[in-house]
């Protein structure tokens, strides 16, 4: 966390969030108010936020990672455009450490090039716009990360981007898959586009692609920028 | 900057960057060892970080942003891994937040759907990949955003890029400019694919090019993930 979201936390009146995310800042929330509601309401907490800070009094809306990417940041924008209060209130974005930066750290250094970040959630977004934008990052040969790669009732998915990215790389370009990136529990493995889906991969994991020049040496996952060594 | 790089300056015996960094951490380097050289000596400092390292002393090597992303963590751990090294020191990668998201969050929410990442350098990069990367993103209506957009000699790359865009997308596709994000003299430009070329940009900014659903209101640049507000 940044010493400015911590900083945040411990001086708001108010936090609202999902509930496992208050349950990691636990200390942080200690005999404040809390607001937080299931998986699927997200568009009310942000509303709720938002009434808050009407009143005057100060709100925190948290996010994992950043809360930028696919988080909470642009819900609470939007939802304050379209109530006409984006003046009468005082928004500030406090941007984080989003999963993939997180995981590539734990992997070594994968995102030493340029890369692209796909959710494979088709909640929001067509599956037809998701399977275009992975075969034009397999195409450019970015190193891709994958969000939200497997839900409960989300598998077939992240089989679809393997075989997306088989057709244009080696069946040994390098995959990292990291699980509960810089949190106690983390797990981090390295594989290979071929056999990836043999490991364990869930709504807490980040799925990491390699480019042409992605190497695995010593349990770790390297993208060389292309200095001469 | 994340509470756990903090802690981390304040512990070790010596850091290592470059000059601009080290400038930007004064109150933490205060008396102790610091190793800085100028820009084209990065192979260089990462080697004689490495061998304080194997004399048993605790050394820091500072990037901007994330130490991941174009940043000296690959360098790092690609030196240790050819001289062979890797196992006899202790290498920790810590994540920070990369200027992507740090401009995003001065911005608004222009990240809030799939985006790229790609630098228009073409020292350590043949510039040929650059364009096809260039190419892809657009097709793949990704959110991009340009590291090392110009620099002193660099000052055609970022013509290219904006003709290649204007290939696939409207000229008054959002175009955010972010200048020192989150430094004491940020800069932070909302404009338009057609027009962002008027405004300055050096190599101390990004530059983020929006999506088809991208819309800029109230001086911020936003990309819907896809509620139903
Ligand atoms: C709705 S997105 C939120 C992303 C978050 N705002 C961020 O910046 O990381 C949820 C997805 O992020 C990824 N994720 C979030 N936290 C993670 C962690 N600690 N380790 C690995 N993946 C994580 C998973 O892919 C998960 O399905
Ligand atoms: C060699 S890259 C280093 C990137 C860095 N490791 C990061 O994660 O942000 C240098 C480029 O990063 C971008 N950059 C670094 N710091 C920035 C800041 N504070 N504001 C805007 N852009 C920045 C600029 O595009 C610059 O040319």
């Amino acid at each position: 966390m940044s010493i400015k979201a911590y900083r945040t936390l411990q001086q708001v009146e108010v936090i609202v969030g999902y509930k496992t995310y208050i349950d990691l800042v636990a200390e942080l929330v200690k005999g404040k108010e809390v607001i937080s509601s299931g998986m699927m309401k997200e568009v009310d907490r942000c509303q709720k936020a938002i009434e808050i800070a009407l009143q005057k009094r100060s709100v925190a809306v948290i996010s994992s990672g950043d809360p930028g990417i696919y988080g909470m940041a642009g819900v609470v924008l939007e939802l304050a455009l379209k109530m006409g209060v984006q003046e009468a209130i005082d928004i500030e974005i406090i941007p984080g450490i989003t999963s993939a930066n997180a995981a590539a750290a734990s992997l070594g250094a994968p995102l030493m090039h340029d890369f692209a970040v796909i959710s494979l959630s088709d909640l929001l977004t067509p599956w037809k716009t998701i399977v275009q934008r992975l075969e034009y990052a397999a195409q450019g040969d970015f190193v891709t990360v994958l969000y939200n790669p497997v839900s409960k009732k989300r598998t077939e998915q992240i089989k679809e981007a393997q075989r997306i990215f088989l057709k244009y790389k080696p069946g040994n370009t390098p995959v990292g898959i990291v699980r509960n990136a810089k949190r106690g529990n983390e797990e981090v493995t390295v594989s290979t586009l071929a056999e990836f889906l043999k490991h364990p991969i869930d709504m807490f994991t980040v799925v990491l692609i390699g480019n042409n020049r992605t190497f695995s040496s010593a349990e770790l996952m390297i993208t060389p920028r292309g200095y001469s060594l």
